[in-house]
């Protein structure tokens, strides 16, 4: 029996549904903050001091990453760049607005009503992130109604491991190598697992890319490499935290960018550049970076992990993905194991060494900012001292550097065992019937889902290899 | 007899004498603001307190939605891509020059000179989105020449209107639906009823998207999607204002977004999304809490407002547009109406009732900061206690929230009968000769305006359907 | 014999020495800047007036111009486009980071370390900017080796050059007119002299751009159009200064885009407007208005001064561009020599008007601000008196105006000598074997370089004038 992929029914069954529980919960539970507030401004109120003015900027470079950087880049096939930039955008503005209600509820309520302000926006574009880098690993072989189901599915489990991590183990992740990138992958990896299609083990013959489509995507890289610092540093501490997060961005994609060039020659068999490495593997030095980007590692350090996760970024899309595909059931359409999971590894490795290397040398008492719980308790007379040198130091747990990198450890594999469950889960329900999901031979295919312009058959014959299967009328 | 569509002479001869005419009123009339001024700083002046900082940040986002943002929207046209994104360039380079003297005289005009600031350039960005919106409405279907005199004759009518609107009418539109949004679409609306081409309601054959043209559209979409945050808010009040224009803005562009694939998916035929809906209807959220957008009223509400101006927007597209085009010589090429006009209606009346509706309890003092025209008058006594709530508020006209919302539905009827006069009297310039109009068969075509690769041809041999009739050498 | 094109050893051989060779000088003596130096802070550091904050939106608008529009705009050529964009990516990575090493030791060396802040990458961005500009001469014609060897030479020369101009010639150059322009131009116009391929003037099969290739560069130069603001205006004095800046470069682009498209209509046979002109000539405004953009000149100037630029650099691409290709064995690919030169050249003169006619009486006690080399000596009792009334006024030389002019037209003859020399010996070293220089057929195709998908024969088939010299297999 063929299963229609028509969305007729289904999306908008799906999202108006989804609307109206949605406004049901904004209007029930949603207000402004003090800063976004008319009634809380008085007489010592500076406009030029609301938040706003700090997180705003922020927010706009983490915009263009999420809809136009991820969006472009996932436009590399040469038949499914609608798909991938449009699928991006309709996700995205759903996972957001998901985000904010979850994630309203679990950190930013209080006296009943789930307080609105741009730092909420900002926050769940990163959970936002945490969807769209789950939907590389199945992008071209699943519908929307599936990705929105996913979304549905996706955000709150983040939002409790989010919310579980950072209230109870209080790790340092500014870069949110454990929370986003590790969460992301390995829940899109549990998606995709239960997915799996052996058929596309055997290649597709619409599974290609395009000139231009290669094009588009490479845009997509070059804004994400552009924001990455600001992404990165969203979320420290203002100040020289913040400056130093966007200094050791920039200088790991650029040793990872040098790298990905390098080795893409290298490995190739003809001494030939490959996009796929320029458009992902140039991007792992952010990722590698993320979990000690705040923290006082030294240029030079920045610069080697930018290197070491690009190799093993490389390295990953040349043995890893295949193998995995191939014996594990797992097919990574983006290799987002590569350029998230690896990465995120080394990046948590390495931000429990500088956890473990951290000193009060090194970083004088702002030590007790940038690590804030290994902050003395609030009883400890240390904790006065300290106060006089920081105005405003917050009381902490009174942890080691020893007791900090174990809780880190717990939330690495706290988050991967969660993300994993949740996403195999994920993948069981998007194995419901009515949710459109394409058939093998429409999978990395816009005519399914989209009105397609007349070159768009002409542009399907071109890539037919020898004896072209599809028909095109040109 | 065959009229020249060669712009040779007539692009030349209407730049340069416009360039002289611009070049003498600058060095007559243009200074530079306090802000911009070497001679009027002094040992109490803070440079990072200068006016640059607050305006340059929301200048730029609005100047990636104006060069980029509609340039790229407006190329998804096949065959037309030039046209759509370069003639926007010219147009808005040039509105800008304009508007600065325009606006200059009516809005910034102190002794004898206008004062120059990037606020300045903010504003000649606001009437610039106002000729490119209309620019919408007879895309592909007039020449270079002709889009300059529009330019030449909206924008003083546009700034006449702003001007009376804001200082005598005195209206509360801090996103710009009505004077942005509405008067562009009406006067957008007069010029193509005037230039009414019948041949083109039976179709035409290089009205044709492309697949790499609706990407590059989509890519527009997104780039004002992520920016409109910055645009509706660039000319509120500072702080709390301001952020709640961000925070709605952001709210109803992404309920619109969701409302939009669903509606698209649910009235196309075959249940496949429409690209151009995605393009457009995406963005109708953006539109319809602009009038309101700066009042309490409430996420839930920015919310509803964007799904309702997404059903109105859709709803116009597919029924309304063919309509008016069949019945009332109203042939709009980018559906304006739809994303601007209907869009506008919604936002104003949405407006009037967070007026009559906003009251001290909701908004503390600061209510007379929002609505400044309902503060008491300078001799009232409550104004100097209100004064003391809100160092420097200034004085309004003590009018209540009836008379406000009257004013706003003046301002309202006002700005479209002005708008559709102005458009119709301009498309009656724009008919004369020596414009370089293009005939009916020229419509849509970049080979009249501009020297074409050699790949064009092929292009658009692709599009013709069955039997092509254009000619094409492949 | 033929040559290999193969990268497959020598990219990964560059790019990993220098990799070894950055990462220890990284080590050794890269540290971080008091902003960012967790060490810094104490209870007097108040995190929002970190210098972060003032230097990273012009930096990531910069960022973007580098990355995005600069890739974009060498995207031009239809089977070039991975090589322009890719490339650029390439060769901007690989600048930056020895920039931040080489104009560290120079401009930012303390206590034997080079101090590392948001700054100092904004810095390295300039020597980028030189770079790209640089390759802009040789674009298509260089492999990603040779242009990484010419990175390697050309921002040691540059940053010496830029450290004499500063240090001891002291001039104004906010723009970089001088610096970056005019360095960056006579360096490529060096190399390509040496690189001369006499074959290439009788034209290439392959030379040609690609209606999509096309518009993917005008998008990138709409980028560079809109982010000029904040290049010209990133290393002025905060306040006023900065504030006209931007007011001047947003004039001169807009006259200068005007002034592109009537030019380009009036000067081709058939009043056609050609995208070349459309994509560079519309900037010439930037580049012109640089040298004297921070200063007093009105905005009309700014408004002649694009205009001017605008005639300049099209009569360049016209006439002067085939000229250097057939007489002089100067073959300039984008012609930079138009767009960075004579622009360059019209911004020195105008600058050097602007320091004659500063007064007193235009900019007030600003003046030995704008120009801190006319400021007096310490021991000058006028120093004083300044000083109460500018607070934080360094002493300066106490040059005149003419003395001031004369270092500008020193600075302007020695930039221009060491450059071209400079650029004749990197030249004369990229003829080196084993570089992978591609041969004269194999320029401006991607082919040699990247593994290109199955559509790119057919585009390049599309190409072939008459008679096809291409295989390909449609």
């Amino acid at each position: 029996m063929k299963r229609s992929v028509s969305l007729k029914v289904q999306l908008p069954s799906v999202v108006f549904v989804s609307e109206v529980v949605f406004l049901a919960l904004y209007a029930v539970s949603v207000t402004y903050s003090d800063d976004a507030d008319a009634a809380r401004q008085d007489n010592t109120t500076e406009p030029m001091t609301n938040s706003l003015y700090k997180d705003y900027p922020f927010f706009t470079d983490v915009q263009v990453m999420i809809f136009i950087g991820f969006g472009c880049l996932l436009a590399f096939l040469r038949l499914y760049g609608y798909g991938g930039m449009a699928f991006n955008f309709l996700v995205a503005a759903f996972a957001i607005q998901w985000a904010i209600l979850v994630q309203g509820y679990f950190q930013f309520y209080s006296d009943g009503k789930i307080r609105l302000g741009v730092i909420n926006l900002l926050s769940a574009e990163f959970a936002c992130a945490v969807v769209l880098i789950s939907f590389g690993a199945v992008l071209g072989k699943t519908s929307p109604v599936q990705l929105l189901v996913m979304t549905l599915l996706e955000v709150p489990v983040f939002a409790v491991t989010e919310w579980v991590v950072l209230k109870y183990l209080k790790i340092n992740d500014a870069g949110g190598s454990i929370l986003v990138h590790l969460f992301a992958c390995y829940f899109g990896l549990g998606v995709t697992f239960v997915l799996y299609r052996p058929s596309l083990n055997n290649g597709h013959p619409k599974e290609a890319t395009g000139y231009h489509s290669d094009i588009f995507s490479l845009m997509g890289t070059l804004f994400l490499w552009v924001f990455w610092p600001s992404f990165n540093s969203a979320m420290t501490f203002k100040g020289d935290d913040q400056h130093r997060a966007i200094l050791h961005t920039f200088i790991a994609l650029s040793s990872s960018t040098l790298t990905a060039f390098a080795l893409s020659a290298m490995l190739s068999k003809n001494g030939r550049l490959t996009m796929a490495d320029i458009q992902n593997v140039t991007l792992a030095g952010g990722v590698t970076v993320g979990a000690s980007v705040d923290m006082m590692i030294s240029p030079a350090a920045a610069y080697g992990l930018g290197v070491a996760g690009c190799i093993a970024c490389m390295l990953g899309y040349r043995y890893l993905t295949p193998f995995l595909a191939r014996h594990c059931r797992i097919q990574d359409q983006c290799g987002i194991h590569n350029l998230h999971g690896l990465t995120g590894l080394i990046s948590c490795l390495a931000g429990i060494c500088a956890i473990l290397m951290a000193s009060e040398e090194t970083y004088g008492p702002s030590l007790y900012q940038t690590f804030a719980h290994r902050a003395p308790v609030e009883e400890d007379p240390k904790h006065l001292k300290l106060q006089q040198l920081i105005p405003g130091l917050q009381p902490g747990l009174g942890r080691t550097a020893h007791e900090q990198a174990l809780y880190q450890v717990a939330a690495m594999f706290g988050t991967i065992g969660v993300a994993a469950v949740g996403g195999i889960i994920t993948g069981l329900v998007l194995k419901l019937p009515f949710l459109a999901a394409p058939s093998d031979e429409l999978c990395f295919d816009d005519k399914p889902y989209f009105n397609v312009p007349s070159d768009y058959d002409n542009m399907a014959g071109l890539e037919a290899p020898s004896g072209a299967t599809l028909d095109n009328k040109v």
